[in-house]
């Protein structure tokens, strides 16, 4: 697979609200677009930080991924996404053919749209692993 | 304070040798030095992706704060470090002034030989936040 860059950080908050004015008043990054990806039961705030993105990440409900996540581990990093420039079936493909565990067999449609993929932690030493497709 | 990019994201590992085939062989980095900083008790090994690095660390001994990190969450991204242009002490005089808790009250000398210095997570949202001179 040919990775360019990291695409983004996901970061897990209890709140965007409360979350943001640290991202944009001290660091001085700006919030471009919040979503909700109600398939993953998680609301995404975008900063751009140079060439990548942070990704802030609050659960809708209780039974979200994000919400067990800071459940058991508190907030802070939940993934990092890298962004390959060759396809994201065929990265999968190949990291499967080297022994990593996947999360996702095939890429299904993430935030803002794209191709993404997760890799099983178990994998990767412990890091939340998401391949995805460079924004156009 | 002005950030331009991430300089690294800092990753735990029980094991450089162990986590680097991952690294080199799935995602495709190449890692181009491995050095330990004594006085942090670890042992780093650099990869670049894109305009960004992945720093693994892995603990010198069992006092190390890696260590402990490992020890209470496992392994997995241990901090993210934001490149700084405008200098790092005056980012961490900001960043006090802004209500951050800071972690060093002045910059000291990281790995590579730069001037860091880290915030926090008391006061980032649970994200150990390293504030970083860009390399010349």
């Amino acid at each position: 697979m040919k990775i360019t860059h990291i695409e983004h950080l996901g970061i897990a908050v209890n709140s965007i609200e409360e979350a943001l004015p640290y991202y944009e008043n001290v660091l001085g990054f700006k919030c471009y677009n919040i979503e909700t990806v109600e398939d993953q039961k998680v609301r995404t705030a975008f900063l751009k930080v140079g060439g990548t993105k942070i990704e802030l990440l609050e659960a809708t409900g209780p039974e979200s991924a994000v919400a067990k996540f800071i459940e058991s581990r508190g907030q802070g990093v939940h993934h990092v996404a890298f962004a390959v420039e060759d396809g994201v079936a065929g990265a999968l493909a190949e990291a499967e053919g080297k022994g990593v565990r996947l999360i996702d067999k095939s890429p299904r449609k993430g935030a803002e749209g794209l191709n993404i993929a997760f890799l099983h932690p178990k994998s990767t030493q412990g890091v939340l692993t998401e391949l995805c497709e460079p924004q156009k």
